[in-house]
C-alpha cells in the first residue's frame, strides 16, 4: 500500500476543486488533487453531462461542458498541480496530520485539506428519463430555462420543495405555462412562496402525480402521469421538464469528521471554513442554495486562499 | 433630460457586473447595465491593464485580461443585456422605487440594484512607474508572483499594512530575495504576521524608504530608494516590485446611502445584501479580502440570483 504525504490536498474535480489546485499551485504548495473515480459521479462533476453552458463568464457564445472542465484540466496541469483518479473512501481529521484513505487502501496525510466533491440532482431512475436527458429533461431551471427551445412551450416542474416552486416561478418568464408535478397533496417549506405559485396565473399544481414514462422523438414530447392515489394514468404535453427531487451532496466518506447539515451538505462558516480548522469546503458539497459553476469556482479560488493562509498561520 | 425606469440595474462591469448582467438577463429581468465611463478607472475594470490573466479558470493557457473582459462583455450583450457607459454621480435609496442620477443628469429608477463598481489600486503616482507598470511592477502578487520573469531573482513589496506582508510572503516561495519597502519604522497591523515575516531568512525590511525612481532596460531591473529620515538615495536591484499601498472601493458616488466600513467598502451580509434590502453589492467593492477575478465573477451570480428572489418577494 502506497502512502504520501503532503502539504495539502483538495478531493474533488469539478470547477471548485480545479480552481482550487490553480490557486494553489501558483502559490507553490505543490497540491495533490484527488479527481475522484466512480463515487460522486464521474470526474469533472456535474458540467461533464452539460451540452451548453451559456452562463460561465468568459465565453461570448458558451462552451461545451465537458470542454470547459477540460480547459480547467489542463490549466490545473500546466500550473503543476499532481492529481490522482481514486475515490477517498475514508478520513480521519481527529489527529494532525490529516489521513485519508482511498480505494486500494493506499493512505494519504496532508496538513490541509479543502473538499469539493460536488452534489448530484437526484433522478427518478427511469429509463425514458435517461433518453430524454438534456433533450428536454434537465434538473437546473436555471441553467438552462432561457434556451430557445422552452420558450413560449408548455413546461412541468417535478417536485414539491422550495427550489421546485422557485424553478417554477423561473419558468414562467420562458414558457407559454408552467405544470407542478408533485407527488403528495401538500408542498414542504415557505408559505410565501406557495402562496405566489398558487395564485400564479401561469402555474397549474397537478397533485399526487408522479411521471409514469417520458416520451417525444428527438426531444421530450410529454410525459405519463400516474395518480398516487387512483393509479389512474393521464397525458401531459410537455416541451421540458425541469425535475426539482433534490441534490445528494457527495459527503459520506466523510462520515463525521466534519458537522454537515440536515441534508448533508458541509457546514460552513466565512464562506469555506469546515468545523475542524485547517479543513476547508468549496463549491456545491456545502452550497446548498445556488449550485452554479462560476460561484463554486470563486468558492474554489477562496478556500485556496484561506489555505494558503491557514498552512502560513500553522507551520 | 432622459428618465428611465427599469426593473433592476447593475451598476459596474467588471467580472461581477457582467456576470450579475447575463444571470440576470437568462431569467428574463431585462437588465440595465450600467458600465461605467471614468469614475472607477475604465470600464471592463481591473483587467483591462492586466497583459495575462493565468488564474482565472477556463483557459488552460491563459487569456489577456482585455480578451476575456470582451468575452464577458459580448456574452451580456448576447444574454439581452442592455448597457449604457457613463458614469453614476449620485443615488438615492431611500424610497422605493431606488432612483440614479448619472454624469449627463439623466436619471434612472428601479425596483432592485446590483452595486459591483470594484476598486483600483493605489498608485505612487510617478511617471517612472507608470513606464514598467506590467513590466514588473505590479499591484497583485497573488496574481502576478508566479511569473517566470520572477523566478529566483530579488523582489519587492512597497507597503506595510497586513496585505504588504502576506504579498511578501507568498513571494518568497517565488524570489531568490523579498524586500518590503516601507516608508515608516513599524508596520500596523497583525503581530502575529509581523513576526513570521521579520524571522523569515528571505525577508528583508527596508524601513523609512520610498521609491524615488524605478529604471531598467524593457523590463524592471531595480528601484532607486530615499531614506524619508536622513533624505539619503540608495539602489535597490530587483526584478519585480509589488505594490500594496492599500485599495480604492468605488464608492464615493453613493454617499451614505449604504453602510460602508472604515476604509470605504461597502458592508454585506449572507455575501451580497447590502444594509438596504433590494441593493446588492457583487465583487470587489464588497471585498477588502480577496480581489480576485474568480472570486467577483461568482459573487456576480449569487447577487443576480438573490436579486431575483427579492424581486418574486416583492413584487
Amino acid at each position: 500500500m502506497a502512502h504520501s504525504k503532503e502539504k495539502i490536498i483538495v478531493i474533488g474535480s469539478g470547477p471548485a476543486g480545479f480552481t482550487a489546485g490553480i490557486y494553489l499551485a501558483r502559490a507553490n504548495l505543490n497540491p495533490l488533487l484527488i479527481e475522484g473515480f466512480m463515487a460522486g459521479g464521474m470526474p469533472g462533476g456535474q458540467l461533464m453531462s452539460t451540452a451548453e453552458v451559456e452562463n460561465y463568464p468568459g465565453f461570448a457564445n458558451g462552451i461545451d461542458g465537458q470542454k470547459l472542465m477540460g480547459e480547467m484540466r489542463q490549466q490545473a496541469e500546466n500550473s503543476g498541480v499532481r492529481m490522482n483518479m481514486v475515490d477517498i473512501t475514508s478520513v480521519d481529521f481527529s489527529s494532525r496530520p490529516f489521513t485519508m484513505t482511498d480505494m486500494n487502501g493506499d493512505t494519504y496525510e496532508a496538513d490541509s485539506v479543502i473538499i469539493s466533491t460536488g452534489a448530484n440532482a437526484r433522478r427518478l431512475d427511469m429509463d425514458s428519463e435517461r433518453q430524454y436527458w438534456m433533450k428536454g429533461i434537465s434538473a437546473c431551471a436555471v441553467c438552462d430555462g432561457a434556451l430557445p427551445i422552452f420558450r413560449n412551450k408548455p413546461l412541468a416542474v417535478i417536485g414539491g420543495g422550495d427550489t421546485a416552486l422557485e424553478e417554477a416561478e423561473h419558468l414562467t418568464k420562458f414558457g407559454s405555462k408552467v405544470y407542478i408535478i408533485h407527488r403528495r397533496d401538500e408542498f414542504r417549506g415557505s408559505k410565501i412562496l406557495q402562496k405566489r405559485v398558487m395564485e400564479h396565473d401561469k402555474i397549474e399544481i397537478l397533485w399526487n402525480k408522479v411521471p409514469e414514462e417520458f416520451y417525444g422523438s428527438n426531444v421530450l414530447e410529454g410525459v405519463k402521469l400516474k395518480d398516487t392515489v387512483t393509479g389512474e394514468i393521464s397525458d401531459l404535453i410537455v416541451s421540458g421538464c425541469f425535475q426539482a427531487i433534490g441534490h445528494r451532496p457527495n459527503t459520506s466518506f466523510l462520515g463525521d469528521s466534519v458537522v454537515l447539515d440536515a441534508t448533508g451538505y458541509i457546514r460552513t462558516e466565512n464562506g469555506v471554513e469546515t468545523s475542524v480548522s485547517g479543513v476547508f469546503a468549496a463549491g456545491d458539497v456545502q452550497d446548498p442554495q445556488w449550485r452554479q459553476a462560476i460561484i463554486a469556482a470563486g468558492s474554489g479560488a477562496h478556500a485556496a486562499l484561506a489555505a494558503e493562509r491557514w498552512l502560513n498561520e500553522h507551520k
